[in-house]
């Protein structure tokens, strides 16, 4: 058995848990909250919910460590600070960032003797692998990722502090059209707007200026201005009706060509279709615990993305299973 | 440069050839056939031709040798033959016969201290790959692999045996209404003949009875009876200008849930679509003989499949720059 804590009970953390009920080579040892543990109630029964001061007592009782807090200001200090004690994966996506956050990480994990594993879930995740599978295959050609249909957490955050909004959620939707081009095998050069439109359902105060919202959201620089954006108002009961999930998805594509004239050409395409971006993400995660628990005990420390890992590791079945089944 | 060898020249053979030229790490540095070396004109200048009996004297310049035998008999003599000498990369693809192929390639590499992939191309291979990432995710789910639409070598065989058959060619091609009910996360049970059509054009003899062709066709135990098979009767003429390509393609999607309660669906599929089969296998394999060769140095020996190679040794570039540019 692996034995798993989790650091940090929002949706991540939630995921990690569930996912851990499908995953029957894992149990759940604790969750470790920055809270007041006795003010987090958790889904499964008898397991501790414990406050991070303890997780240095807790070396002998925990194989791996899930770090589900943001990657803003929470991971790159809480990976490298416990990659000290234990194995550990975190789901680290500032893409920009992830080599200094690599290079802290692989340091400390490497004076440990632990395992680490970032930048874990689908983008960044099963997408770069996809990117990076594609690029070796396929030398010549071109990379196209849409994501959505979708809810973004950051774009939702910046209808709601328009004033006047109450609440609001936004969707990233991939542009069919442009899709369909690529999937053609035409390479087109897609603009920011070509690409994605977003789809806004905003609660407005009562007596608000909605033209003036509307106006606002479409303008607003970064978030919304450089896209094709629909705003619809609706009522908070139709929001919590119809928009109280975390859907999300997109697609990776790479289209290329073979052949001594570079005659032929070729089209891979992957795609997510995902009910809850957090439990997806978590599900992820799950099959690099194990990884990063194999790779450890084969004495495999250091830090290491998904590129680094033969796939056999996610997997409880052993190689000759592997090869029999899914080969 | 990692310094290739292709043995087999036919269409496999060819497509490595092509797929080294746009690989700038690699250089071909011979052909090898069972045939006269003298019959056999390759499009690579100053690449010499030579019989196989010159393989066991070439070890020293050669990083890796590209079997391009076929499964049936060639491979599973040729493999952990030439496994002694070489780090050797095949494409064996007789899906319940990988086991006994491992077994018989890795006792031998191993004495040799050689890197042997096998398997690899897209079914088996990417295909592979992409069943075992999304049941590695998704423990909770449902496998579903289509193939098509593209060019069936052994059924297009099989319609020129058929007595008053001049030529023929086969296209597999997957069902929509099923790949639809897939992707609407409906996990139907789909028989042999749910999943796919065999649409045939056929260049029939003069004077032959096209009825009688048809119908032996549509009724031919294993290749078409179990299916709903079209045929069309072309001239040959037809059949070189609308069907001398060799495309193929397919869909591996995987159907699960996740949450406590399993209420969350999830869909993930990949997909090619691709104008020349041989020529896409081919870029595949060129991918790996750089991951053969690396594995070699670093002193990884014994047979290896896609599931146990870490998807960055597939890339010239090093880990700092795959970790920039695509995760």
């Amino acid at each position: 058995m692996i034995r798993v804590g989790i650091l940090g009970y929002g949706n991540l953390g939630k995921g990690i848990e569930s996912a851990i009920t499908q995953n029957p080579d894992m149990e759940l040892k604790a969750v470790f909250t920055r809270r007041n543990p006795e003010g987090v109630v958790i889904r499964t029964e008898d397991v501790p919910v414990l406050s991070t001061d303890k997780l240095p007592e807790m070396t002998e009782e925990i194989d791996v460590l899930v770090l589900c807090g943001g990657s803003a200001t929470d991971l790159p200090q809480q990976t490298p600070e416990y990659a000290k004690y234990f194995n550990v994966v975190d789901s680290f996506d500032t893409h920009a960032r992830i080599p200094e956050h690599f290079a802290n990480v692989d340091k400390v994990a490497k004076e440990s003797g632990k395992t680490a594993v970032i930048s874990v879930g689908w983008d960044p995740g099963m997408f770069s692998l996809n990117r990076l599978y594609a690029n070796a295959i396929l030398p010549e050609g071109k990379d196209y990722t849409f994501w959505g249909k979708g809810v973004s957490q950051g774009h939702s955050d910046a209808i709601r502090r328009v004033e006047g909004v109450k609440n609001g959620k936004q969707y990233t939707i991939p542009v069919e059209k442009a899709l369909d081009a690529v999937r053609r095998g035409e390479n087109p050069e897609l603009t920011t707007r070509q690409k994605h439109i977003r789809e806004c359902f905003v609660v407005a105060e009562e007596g608000a200026d909605l033209a003036k919202i509307e106006a606002e959201i479409k303008n607003m620089p970064n978030y919304f201005a450089d896209y094709d954006t629909t705003v619809h108002f609706i009522t908070e009961e139709e929001l919590e009706r119809d928009h109280s999930g975390i859907p999300h998805g997109g697609f990776v594509l790479r289209s290329g060509v073979t052949g001594m004239n570079r005659e032929h050409k070729h089209l891979i395409e992957y795609s997510l279709k995902l009910d809850s971006n957090p439990e997806f993400t978590a599900s992820v995660i799950a099959a690099y615990v194990r990884a990063a628990y194999r790779m450890n005990q084969e004495g495999m420390s250091g830090c290491k993305t998904v590129f680094d890992i033969p796939p056999a590791y996610l997997c409880a079945q052993s190689g000759e299973e592997l090869r029999k089944n899914l080969l």
